[in-house]
């Protein structure tokens, strides 16, 4: 009705959106499902938080650099229903976690164990791998006054069952205890604010070296002894047992370092028994993350054999989650994965590849539009036998057909032909091999079933 | 480090941004998840389109009430990176539907068929059932140049299927052709713009009666027969078969409505050869939908037993999915399952009940600290054997960790005692009927498994 002119609006990618093509898709629902099955073997439970905010919660912890990043929604057309300049995008699930639980404290019942696979929202400046708008994968477990020691030790059995179900090549979960550390400093001398800072310098020795902590712990006058004491910790090498025992051997260090050595040991201690592998889970002193909220275990993983991909996730231990939205202790313990970046990172480097555009295996052909009930038929007797089928519907030659399967990738194709279907039987054929078999129609659904199976198996 | 003041910041709902407690969120995600699967039967692949659009994207189609419910994206800091004053949240899938294929024609294979499960976002006044953030589920299959009718019947089978496995009680599905009441006003010498108006008046009948759409056609000038036909035509009741028997006997209406009624006709057979039961799909030239997007078949689906509810699942056949974005013509129809109000509506009505807390069946206690080991052992067996299990590692007395896992809703307690341990043996507390079983610990799963099934089946 509407004379518009067509093409008038031109289409293209919103950087740092990002979109799969349908295989991709396909094969990242593949992997947020098997996150998603691990997180429920240990018992995580779902929950999702809307989409957004209230300004004031979103920036009750005040300062950090995400605050910057946040999305505030506003109206399209001015004086709208849609106005709601107080609320914006989360931009982590954290924030949002410590909402909900601090608004539900009296239903929840403690330990209050969930996952959460939700998208985030940040205003970052795009770069490769640096989403805007991207997915996180997070559990936690949150006590009410107290949570056990335990919880440290089970959270690196999660991330090793999903990151071994996931099939992306080893991998090494890094831990540490922030105890340790701050400990040691007090014991040095340094007062709170200079151990933030020392730490500070310290996370990026990977990426800088040593010089800039070195430079640093100088201008502030720390003597010689002082700073190879530090650079020793941080940067020593061996087994976990003996990074431990090393790490024991200190004695005198003080309390909160003791505190510290004694959680680390008991967490790997007990990660050990959860099955994680020796080469799965490694001491280091070195991994520093979040340092005004973690206080105790710190996580870190990475895929041993594509370090350039960094940490793919990461958490620990918190003395508090949400004591900015209700007078309650709350401790807990937590990872997070970077989801979005992760995949990106694996289909980049070609670790992960995209399969078929369908999530079908067979495509039921009708080389003539007589045979639609009985393309019909036969695509019901597959999908209550639980095998996805598509029917091509379409007038078209067979050989077309034929090439739409290959292209969408369909594991096998069935062609109805009058011929077959007057013995009771049915031509298949297996698309990866191109070899066609006719047996009966009763039998399609175990025969094809057998080819699906062995092709994934 | 901080010293901020506790319970700052207040917490609360948002009005129109729904969240669900845990179990909730447990028995959503399942209801999701049959949904998904159905459509994934049915050969139809999962896209997710990023959740914002450019603003010229989302208005192209101009004029319509939803454009001032859109949510458009700006920082919360000014000069941030976030500053993105052209991008906003879609308020539908359809309009990203129609961007995605555009940008990607010349990659995807046609017929395109999708499924898309995502939030969407509406800035409307929030009353009950109305969300200013909500899941939508929609299916489209997409043509390139032409689309079979095939596609047509296919659908109502996807939903068929949909709501049986939903099991949310009977539902039928209208069936309707655009086609054959523009035909028949066409017929009796109304112009587009007075169709499109009687169409609109026509569309109310259902909650105001006929008075409104009488009394519209006699302003307008329409003789009492012309009003009288009109109107045996939105209200005739009957069979399918009978309506489409009767639409048959007008003859001489014109080509477009003979057309929507052969459509009608052949979609109505061929929806019966996907095995949809009579009861569940009935012709209905009452339903009216999207007057100007759908051009031929039109779908709406009720739950029988609780028309209340209003439609929970509707759609239909469309000429032109992206001709805004491209110089194509893309034929395509589908269906959009309102989720997040259907859901809503379900929980407020008590046609479903959220069960347990947990996605865990089994909760493994620890009635002493010595027992975490046995514990953990225990429950690595039970999540090998994919039941999921969470271990409750509190210091706490038996009869508390017993409460924990009733009221979290644990089907089975597994309670590891040195006396049973010692004999190779282990105690299990079925949770619903208070009995305790000790078995062979290589027995476990077996017969927790058993548990299970039973109980859920």
């Amino acid at each position: 009705m509407c004379a518009k002119q067509k093409e008038s609006v031109a289409v293209g990618p919103i950087s740092g959106f990002p979109e799969w093509t349908p295989a991709e898709r396909i094969l990242e629902q593949r992997m947020l499902d098997t996150i998603r099955a691990s997180f429920e073997r240990y018992g995580f439970s779902p929950i999702e938080t809307s989409s957004v905010e209230r300004n004031d919660v979103l920036t009750a912890k005040g300062g950090s650099e995400t605050e910057r990043q946040i999305y505030r929604l506003t109206s399209l057309h001015p004086q709208s229903a849609a106005d709601a300049r107080d609320y914006s995008l989360h931009f982590d699930l954290t924030v949002p976690l410590a909402r909900y639980v601090a608004q539900r404290y009296g239903d929840l019942v403690f330990p209050f164990r969930r996952y959460q696979i939700q998208k985030v929202w940040r205003g970052e400046r795009p770069q490769q791998g640096r989403f805007r708008e991207f997915t996180q994968c997070d559990i936690d477990i949150v006590g009410d006054g107290q949570l056990s020691l335990m919880a440290d030790a089970e959270i690196p059995a999660v991330i090793s069952e999903v990151f071994t179900r996931l099939d992306i090549g080893n991998f090494c979960i890094r831990i540490s205890n922030r105890k340790i550390l701050t400990g040691y400093l007090e014991y040095l001398g340094f007062d709170g604010r200079e151990t933030a800072d020392i730490l500070r310098e310290a996370d990026k020795i990977e990426r800088q070296g040593t010089d800039p902590v070195r430079e640093y712990l100088s201008k502030g006058g720390a003597d010689q002894s002082k700073i190879d004491g530090i650079l020793d910790l941080v940067q020593a090498e061996g087994s976990s047992q003996e990074l431990l025992e090393n790490l024991k051997a200190r004695t005198g260090v003080g309390e909160r370092y003791e505190q510290g050595v004694s959680e680390l040991s008991t967490v790997v201690e007990f990660a050990s028994s959860f099955g994680i592998p020796e080469s799965n889970l490694r001491v280091d002193l070195g991994i520093i993350r979040g340092l005004d909220y973690y206080t105790g275990t710190i996580f870190e993983t990475r895929l041993t054999d594509h370090p350039q991909l960094g940490s793919i996730c990461s958490g620990g231990r918190y003395d508090d989650l949400a004591s900015y939205f209700v007078g309650k202790t709350l401790p807990g313990v937590g990872i997070s994965i970077g989801f979005s970046r992760l995949f990106s990172q694996l289909m980049r480097a070609e670790i992960m590849q995209a399969g078929p555009a369908t999530v079908a295996s067979v495509l039921v052909t009708t080389p003539d539009e007589s045979l639609y009930r009985k393309a019909i038929e036969i695509a019901g007797q597959l999908r209550s036998n639980d095998i996805a089928a598509e029917i091509f519907f379409e007038k078209a030659r067979l050989a077309r057909q034929l090439r739409y399967a290959s292209r969408k990738g369909f594991r096998v194709a069935v062609i109805p032909l009058e011929e077959d279907l007057a013995a009771g039987n049915v031509r298949f054929r297996d698309m990866d091999s191109g070899v066609e078999r006719s047996v009966p129609i009763a039998a399609l659904s175990g025969e094809i079933g057998k080819l699906t199976q062995s092709s994934t198996g």
